[in-house]
């Protein structure tokens, strides 16, 4: 089952509403124009995981469309809410999706709408994450340097408005292929519409994991940067682009990391096999589990 | 006030649910992806403006986001309800805005949710058409030949993922002016966040109307059309782009045109002031008015 708790002043800890029925007004910016922003965290056994670098990272997303939303705090409590329910209503189900959204409101009531939903992993991204993934390059539009003179095309903020990235995984999957990752017009490697991309090279011993350089425009990866911090702890060396295609291609082992479906391993790029490394994957698979 | 109607299978002309109360389900996908299509027409008098013309653009919006929607003909019978409960309850208001969303409706129940909005026009549009307009070039970020290569950019579908248009209407508004013309990378003229570019020329008596190509990914404009077809008739050429920003800072006038806002001169160009014609724009205003 789906909880909702939406973030009310008068309830501290959120207010919990029945999920099987309408609770957003039609008019509510989030749905006619995508003005807002959302995170999505795993839960494992009652706990969100990497729950500070989800709320620093949807005060950001809040900041670039200059939206006022609930404090950390308040986030927070409605998470445990949320979660509180969750178990009580699904008690087998170790883990779930929790989803934060925050809209422009109502149209005219100059107050952001904000709720925290919780529900289980879909079995199709667990289904991802054991077969690993067939990808698809497809091109942004944007150059890489776009997002640093061009603010308001709120690149590395996580709007609501993703009908760009639901059309790229639906051409890829007409296409006979899983997910996509993003180039930029000028070359470069950018991202998946819901992932980070990763690579690693092992040289003689010395392992190396590198993803795209932020300054592209792509939105900061929690999952990504808690991979480093702990891969780094291992000896690894890491690096941030520019990379190319070629780079990929090149590259040891792939794979597309997020919060819900974790690190899972690209098979396939534009139809042509890649080096995998099932050592490698279990290596940083073992590393993830540390912060999930 | 402001009318719902619910497209619904079980009812042929629309379902009027109170617009005072929650409608939509929080996990609908309009609300959480911004992945759903829009159109926004006028009402005059409680008949629709350029009706067949916005059920064909947003035919064309659903096809490009292989969306399942309504036929034409429910999307009429639910305006015309609409428009009935509108005029009942605001009889002394002759115009309406009527709104028609579709989304892909909630998670995994693989239907969409469809809508009709009727609204008073708001007292800020009416503002901006009487008194004219501060504009902004700002880059969109798209070079002007992406949309043929790239359909999974959506342009030129009128999807409800708005937030870049948004938030460029906010820079504008941050930075002294009203509205926005964005340009592409490649330095063309494309179009507003809600409205399209129009310029004319008036050489010894011989007036010229232009606009940019649609083929530089821009949203068919339904007002641009109409006008172009009666100004043709009254003798004007016509033109379509590609347009620089000069061509702008060099024409006799420039207006924003678009459905509900009409035609509205753009007075000053990044700081500039334009030339403006009182003629011209009361000539095409007349035009205008035999279409709304």
């Amino acid at each position: 089952m789906t909880v909702l708790v939406f973030l009310d002043p008068a309830h501290d800890d959120g207010k919990v509403v029945d999920a099987s029925q309408p609770q957003l007004m039609a008019t509510d910016l989030g749905a006619t124009r995508g003005d807002g922003i959302f995170e999505s965290m795993l839960a494992v056994d009652g706990s969100p995981r990497k729950e500070q670098a989800h709320l620093s990272r949807l005060a950001s997303s809040a900041a670039a469309l200059d939206l006022d939303v609930p404090d950390a705090d308040a986030w927070s409590r409605a998470i445990r809410t949320g979660l509180g329910e969750f178990a009580a209503a699904e008690p087998d189900q170790r883990n779930a999706v929790v989803k934060l959204v925050a809209t422009r409101g109502v149209e005219g009531a100059g107050r952001a709408t904000a709720w925290v939903q919780v529900a289980p992993v879909p079995a199709s991204t667990l289904a991802q994450r054991k077969a690993g993934l067939k990808v698809l390059f497809l091109e942004r539009g944007y150059d890489s340097t776009v997002a640093q003179r061009a603010p308001w095309l709120l690149m590395g903020a996580k709007t609501l408005s993703y009908a760009v990235n639901m059309a790229a995984v639906r051409h890829a999957r007409a296409n006979g292929a899983d997910d996509v990752i993003f180039t930029s017009s000028d070359g470069k490697v950018l991202e998946g519409p819901t992932s980070t991309v990763l690579l690693a090279y092992d040289r003689d011993g010395q392992k190396t994991l590198l993803t795209p350089q932020l300054e592209s425009g792509i939105l900061a990866g929690t999952s990504q940067s808690a991979l480093f911090a702990a891969a780094k702890e291992q000896g690894w060396e890491l690096g941030y682009g520019p990379l190319e295609p070629h780079d990929l291609l090149d590259a040891d082992a792939v794979w597309l990391i997020s919060s819900i479906r974790l690190l899972v391993p690209v098979l396939v790029l534009d139809g042509q096999e890649l080096r995998t490394s099932a050592a490698l994957t279990a290596e940083l698979t073992e590393l993830v589990d540390r912060f999930v």
